[in-house]
């Protein structure tokens, strides 16, 4: 452990310097390096060399997965094809395309004559990132990291090794021939050495953890350093008594079906006394598509086909086509049952009434809050960040889906000629703070 | 113990109801209450009673300090006067000037035709303050709550307790004379009572901690909740070669002997080769001001009065009339020295040469950096915050003096029509990731 640990430190050490000068490019350089790792996992040969490994994890998985080691998801969402290489490429080049938001003031403030206070954004320097199989996730990371100047020390799901190694070696490559140090990303192999990166918390500034909240929970435990993570994903569907039945089905099924295992996925529906129309049209619908349903008596004397939902089912992340089910007396109802069960992760009501959703969105205290669209609109790609790093239920600096804004942090920077702070005070100087335009 | 607890914990949840309330009043109602506050302190009858509170305080305190059981200082920081409260009502009143922070749409967003997207502005909840002595800080926590709609649970030093007593007596009345409960603004007692309070992170969002970094870390290591906070401040004072003399002399003694105290006092001074004129005109005034020097080699060999200094004076915060001393080799040194030794808390560098001036802004890792102003200058009130909650050495979310904008979150609202997931992609719909002009 301690050859590993001091083999990890010097790794870490290289990361930081790195991403120092991945800090000082400007922003068109930072640009013109995500244009070279799109093109770099473009191009013929890296394409071929991806997918073959992607198809040896593919292959290894499917084999764990007929032994009953592994579930049948994962391998599923391990698959890469040419398709999606094409889209990451094209997600590197979008990113290329936004602002550069490292170095930019975003406070100029006079604070008396000739003594000028800026705040400037700034790269958090090494981001330590653990993510689960899908090898998608290695490159849109990545990209974050070097559009927001920040090293990137990597670590994906052990399935999806092989892939995740020829995806890095490629973008490794694609910042070599820029003159940038390949360590800005680094990409760690074990268990072992993410236990050794934990521990190195003058040289690692943030640690992004995605995946079980039980593995959450054990990085959290373990590490000194800042972690931003999503606890867990309870999300709740609320159908107002004046929720249009057709949308609220296909808000529900868009909901709960596109993607189970995803942690802003609806793990329980809530309905209004008053809402059976809507409730029954989402009954039918979820049914169609295979959801089992476990709800409250009311629920099940309307629909007497499901389950029985137990106080646990509240609480419960099913990540998996189950959904519980609960009748309310009105929002009142509703949003003390989202206050206790709740996640804070994204909660959403389905109505047609306006003062009780803009009600709704007011006073739910969660990271999302959405009226009649589905909680799967919570995710950077769709919120226009160009990716996430991940998903964060904390309230502290980023929250909900993380992009590039959360991955800075800024100084303040005082320009003076010699003023004193024993100038100012009652019968002296006085402070103007007068706002200045910023350039 | 376990009454005690229950007792926290029902204070603590009256506090999170209050500052809900508080949360959902208009900027203007804010301000409103803030100027009552204002009004409160000086009330004649009120200050009366302050400042009879304030002077068994400081009798108290001084009686302690004769026999030797408290810092002198700590007795001089204890006291208040008229002028100090009518300063503190003055503080409340600009505050009230501010703009209001909270429902902020900083950010407006179509993703595509009727979908919109906000981040909206929120306060954190509920703030646990933990804060030294001086009873001023009661009156300037209190009124940043108020401005960010935060409720606030607040313990002071044990020297001040008969003063803060009767200030946050002052302020709640005022919040009930505006129809504001109470317990947006709660005072503790004792520290078993804090103790149970870092227990409730189910209640509290932000705990920040002011004092010793031995205090600090006791506190970090003993809650869940996020902790807000300066570790240290090991600040420096590079005298660059090119530092004219007068105006480095006046910045040291400016930097060291205002407050040594202070978080943001200098700890250490680094000249340059070739500064000698600066650094002569440095040590003539600091002896001249009594402050003891420890000083390199070179240092002592210009000025043979000094005492050696060893390893360990390059990472002390003195807190006090003494202040290391280090010849360097120009810029790069200074740079080294700093990101070895200091605390990331604020820097500051004397120089004619802009190059280098410049070069030191953009380089040193640390939440302040400062051109030809002392680091004392590092402050909320002389920012323009209006004051300040805390100063954090921390990169994620606050970073340097906190104020306001500080003890915020933000929320996500999409607001739509019934959009899926499903209906973007490959030959679907685009988003259109439009940013619209903010209300």
């Amino acid at each position: 452990v301690s050859s590993e640990s001091s083999e990890v430190r010097a790794r870490a050490e290289a990361a930081r310097n790195a991403g120092r000068r991945l800090a000082a490019l400007s922003g068109e350089e930072r640009a013109g390096l995500l244009r070279a790792m799109a093109e770099a996992i473009e191009a013929p040969s890296v394409r071929d060399r991806v997918l073959a490994a992607n198809r040896e994890d593919v292959a290894a998985a499917r084999a764990e997965a007929a032994q009953g080691m592994l579930a049948e998801a994962l391998v599923q969402r391990l698959g890469l094809d040419a398709a999606k290489l094409a889209g990451l490429a094209e997600g590197l080049r979008q990113l290329a395309t936004h602002d550069d938001l490292v170095g930019r003031i975003t406070l100029r403030r006079e604070l008396s004559e000739g003594l000028v206070l800026e705040r400037v954004s700034t790269p958090l320097g090494v981001l330590a990132v653990v993510f689960e199989s899908r090898p998608e996730a290695l490159v849109q990371i990545a990209g974050l990291a070097v559009r927001s100047g920040n090293a990137a020390i990597l670590k994906g799901g052990r399935e999806a090794a092989r892939s995740n190694q020829a995806l890095a070696d490629a973008l490794r490559e694609a910042l070599r021939s820029c003159d940038v140090d390949p360590a800005a990303i680094t990409l760690l192999s074990g268990r072992e050495e993410v236990q050794a990166l934990l521990a190195q918390d003058d040289l690692v500034d943030l640690v992004v953890a995605r995946g079980s909240s039980g593995f959450v929970a054990s990085v959290r435990a373990t590490t000194r350093i800042p972690v931003m993570s999503h606890a867990a994903g309870v999300c709740h569907l609320y159908l107002h008594e004046s929720a249009v039945p057709a949308l609220a089905a296909a808000v529900a099924v868009d909901g709960k079906c596109t993607y189970p295992a995803a942690c802003n996925s609806i793990e329980t529906l809530l309905w209004d006394r008053g809402a059976e129309p809507a409730f029954d049209a989402c009954m039918k619908a979820l049914e169609a598509a295979g959801v089992e349903l476990r709800g409250c008596t009311h629920s099940r004397a309307r629909h007497p086909g499901m389950k029985e939902a137990t106080e646990a089912d509240w609480t419960t992340e099913y990540g998996a086509l189950v959904l519980s089910v609960r009748r309310v007396e009105g929002l009142e109802e509703a949003l003390g049952h989202i206050a206790r069960h709740g996640s804070r992760h994204t909660e959403a009501i389905v109505a047609a009434d306006n003062v009780a959703a803009e009600r709704f969105l007011q006073e739910v205290d969660a990271a999302s809050v959405f009226w009649n669209v589905s909680t799967r609109f919570a995710d950077g790609y769709r919120f226009g960040l160009g990716a996430e790093v991940g998903v964060s239920t904390d309230k502290l600096h980023a929250r909900g889906p993380v992009g590039v804004d959360g991955l800075l942090s800024y100084r303040w920077l005082l320009r003076g000629q010699g003023q004193l702070t024993t100038d100012y005070g009652p019968q002296k100087g006085r402070f103007t703070h007068r706002d200045l335009p910023r350039p």
